[in-house]
């Protein structure tokens, strides 16, 4: 069977830059060079997309998960959507699909960046080809009880592609010429790997999540300080003790005051004060390529 | 009867700086300073708000027009609640107001800018001395007939501030800041004007609003084409004839033809895509100031 790779874009109904890229796809089939290789794409959320929202009932990103197919929720819109991408697209699906790639926007200045969920093998193989290509920062989401069932993990190789700063609902010229690039190169990389004439790193840089934090909040539990104007747009930028966080009205700043320095992302990004984050922790590591990386991406390509 | 004004924020829901900017004022009263001056601050949409959207039914900022107030749709939240304000804070109403400001924020570059309706002679005295007072661009807004309804011309004299960019549904250090500035120095230009110890500059520089334009469009009128990289955020910044103005994928750039050159506002504000705006042209030009300007204002701060 040949290689198959979903592509998802408007995975939240109000990041629309992949969206309207696909649509213009749709147009032009020569738009993208995916190498030859088939791909199907979608919008993960046509309905929130419809209404200019994240999600209508439950963020689809958290909706991957196989205790909530079960309980077969169809009033819950995403559950049900997760679930037929998966009946569509999953490995035992209609069309098969190996890879997942999902394109997402933020409002926070990650610029373009990889999201790899845990540390599964393909993933990480697949994003150091990205990191060697393009440079992009990798940020590995892990240890995080309170955030599961992305899309990609049900997949047997999938990252997320996050590009930012941009506000919801809001189409700009240089986050479409930043997803096409990327999506291009992944292709690429893709397509290389089926000739198995890739070029893997020896080492990758990783951005290991540890802990998120919210907001400064009053008894009501309402946002009561917002990120300090040093701080903000400082994704990626190491985070030292006494250096500003937060800023409230009545001239207090807050300060992080951990002796532990780390480096923060996805700081204050727009749809993830209501998951009560304002930014998330991590460390910047450098790790050795392994070679059983390598392999298991070339297994999940050629489906062995 | 003393002078009271009314201050607006969330007149569209999905613009939060300015409505967490009063939440704040309303936990710490002395946050303002109003100059003794007695205000009214008021959530211009709270179910929009709530919801996260820009509105519920229909733009309240374009619901102030007697003809919807007359037909009593109440099942259109946004005529309501804009009859609701005018019967609450109207020249006639139970806290009768004499002036409206009315606090948005923008997904364009506008910076900080006033937005004046018409030419009324109230309104241009106080655009007057903000702008006098902190070099402020003015935004005249007028023969429009697509667009009219605005809150503040229910009131006798009545500015909109817009803030950008920032995205919606987004808190944001700078936005705050520029917010509380303005509405301090709108409320100290508002003290002086009460004392009769204002200053009012000789010229004005008025952005006067000539027409707007929409994004390219394909046969089934989805929008084609983005606004260009060399015009995206060039908010204020001249436009000549042959510069670039939007991009298709194809890559074709659509450059502007007229012989005539505009100065170009809210350029790809993520609200207006759906009224078919993909920025406005505008001529900048001297005025000289009118005395009845300031006899006017006066007599609105005055009541007389």
């Amino acid at each position: 069977m040949q290689l198959q790779v979903l592509l998802v874009a408007g995975t939240h109904g109000n990041e629309i830059n992949g969206i309207w890229l696909f649509d213009e796809w749709n147009k032009s089939s020569f738009l993208i060079n995916t190498y030859g290789i088939k791909t199907f794409r979608v919008i993960g959320n046509p309905e929130a997309k419809k209404a200019g929202k994240r999600y209508i009932h439950h963020d689809l990103n958290r909706s991957f998960q196989e205790e909530l197919f079960l309980t077969r929720n169809s009033s819950n819109f995403e559950v049900s959507r997760a679930n037929e991408l998966v009946n569509l697209f999953g490995q035992t699906g209609k069309n098969p699909c190996q890879i997942a790639l999902d394109f997402h926007t933020t409002t926070a200045s990650m610029g373009s960046c990889l999201v790899v969920y845990g540390r599964r093998d393909a993933d990480l193989a697949l994003a150091s080809l990205i990191q060697n290509e393009l440079g992009l920062p990798i940020y590995l989401h892990e240890s995080d009880q309170k955030q599961t069932g992305f899309l990609v993990e049900s997949w047997p190789c999938g990252l997320v592609i996050e590009i930012g700063p941009i506000g919801q609902g809001l189409l700009n010229s240089r986050i479409i010429s930043q997803t096409k690039l990327i999506l291009e190169s992944l292709m690429e990389q893709i397509h290389q790997v089926k000739n198995l004439n890739c070029f893997f790193p020896e080492k990758l840089i990783i951005h290991r999540h540890i802990k998120s934090i919210d907001f400064p909040r009053d008894e009501q539990g309402n946002i009561d300080g917002y990120v300090h104007s040093r701080r903000q747009s400082k994704d990626w930028q190491e985070l030292k003790k006494n250096d500003e966080l937060f800023f409230k009205l009545n001239g207090e700043t807050i300060r992080f005051e951990e002796d532990e320095s780390y480096v923060p992302v996805f700081i204050n990004e727009a749809a993830y004060a209501e998951k009560n984050i304002a930014m998330s922790f991590t460390k910047r590591e450098l790790w050795d390529f392994k070679k059983e990386w390598k392999q298991s991406l070339i297994d999940v390509v050629h489906q062995k």
